[in-house]
């Protein structure tokens, strides 16, 4: 999950902006050109993946890049441009597990103001336990709820998503849930 | 909603940018840079707001500002950077309507791929009828369904939203949806 670095130079005409707060009625500090006067605005990302499952089993993935390397994670990354979220997550799934999956309902929507992210996660059925992971992966694999690496989880998000999982399993009632990662 | 203009020059460097996929496994043409090799993402927006209720009553917004002037709105506007959604969705209603709330449950959450956006209103009841209002709205005012100005609201994902709002008032229990607008 790359992080961009800090805005120097106008997008549009290449001068070294100036962090101020603009003169448009806006109350916080953005990139403004003194040249060209365009408006640089950075705003928070999204992050969309899915709980591929199969039985009593959910995919993970060993991550083949930083950050965590080596921990284990959902299928998810950055939501792009003419994608729904949706798409996204079943993209993000195909190119980090090669599942086959029937997507299914939003899960969870959680806020992580810390890093400006917003990550979303989809249930997946899962229609093949074989996996064709790509390039990001060392090795997909399923997990029962008791054979989960729980402190060998990427991300917050991906650990309180899977909690909410096996928790609204055992209630036999899959909801949407909005939470917030202080 | 503002959409920030092609890019250019190298927010790190300000050398001149070329579109081209990346070598580093990407399948996406993205702005690089030549001199320092910076890659610049561009990737959705979230917009964030509310549907503030009162009895049988909606707020609406009637914008000051393009695009849409004088079109008909909820309250809502683009995330910002170190908030969490539903902290962005207050802020927007207060800083439009002016309204005194309680931030309730997500309600929405709305992809619009052709102009690169994701939009989540929250239920938010509305703890009195008086609004202030801010320059980015000339009236703030209570409408039943029947008063809604359907062919004057100023968005796709408002129209959907209220919809769907009195759609689940009249069903007396509301989830939480997740559509795509084509």
């Amino acid at each position: 999950m790359t992080l961009q670095s800090q805005i120097k130079y106008c997008r549009n005409c290449g001068t070294a902006v100036a962090y101020r707060v603009p003169d448009d009625g806006d109350v916080r500090e953005r990139a403004v050109c003194p040249a060209c006067n365009t408006i640089h605005y950075e705003n928070p990302l999204n992050v969309v993946g899915t709980v591929p499952f199969l039985d009593d089993k959910v995919l993970l993935c060993k991550r083949n890049i930083e950050p965590r390397w080596g921990k284990w994670t959902l299928p998810a990354g950055f939501m792009e441009l003419g994608e729904t979220t949706a798409q996204g997550a079943a993209r993000e799934t195909d190119e980090e597990a090669g599942a086959q999956i029937e997507m299914q309902s939003l899960f969870t929507v959680l806020s992580v103001p810390r890093v400006g992210q917003v990550h979303m996660f989809y249930l997946a059925r899962l229609l093949s336990d074989k996996f064709a992971p790509g390039h990001e992966t060392i090795e997909a694999r399923l997990f029962t709820e008791a054979e989960i690496p729980w402190d060998e989880i990427a991300f917050r998000t991906v650990k309180e998503t899977l909690e909410q999982y096996f928790a609204d399993r055992r209630a036999g009632s899959f909801g949407v849930h909005n939470i917030d990662i202080a």
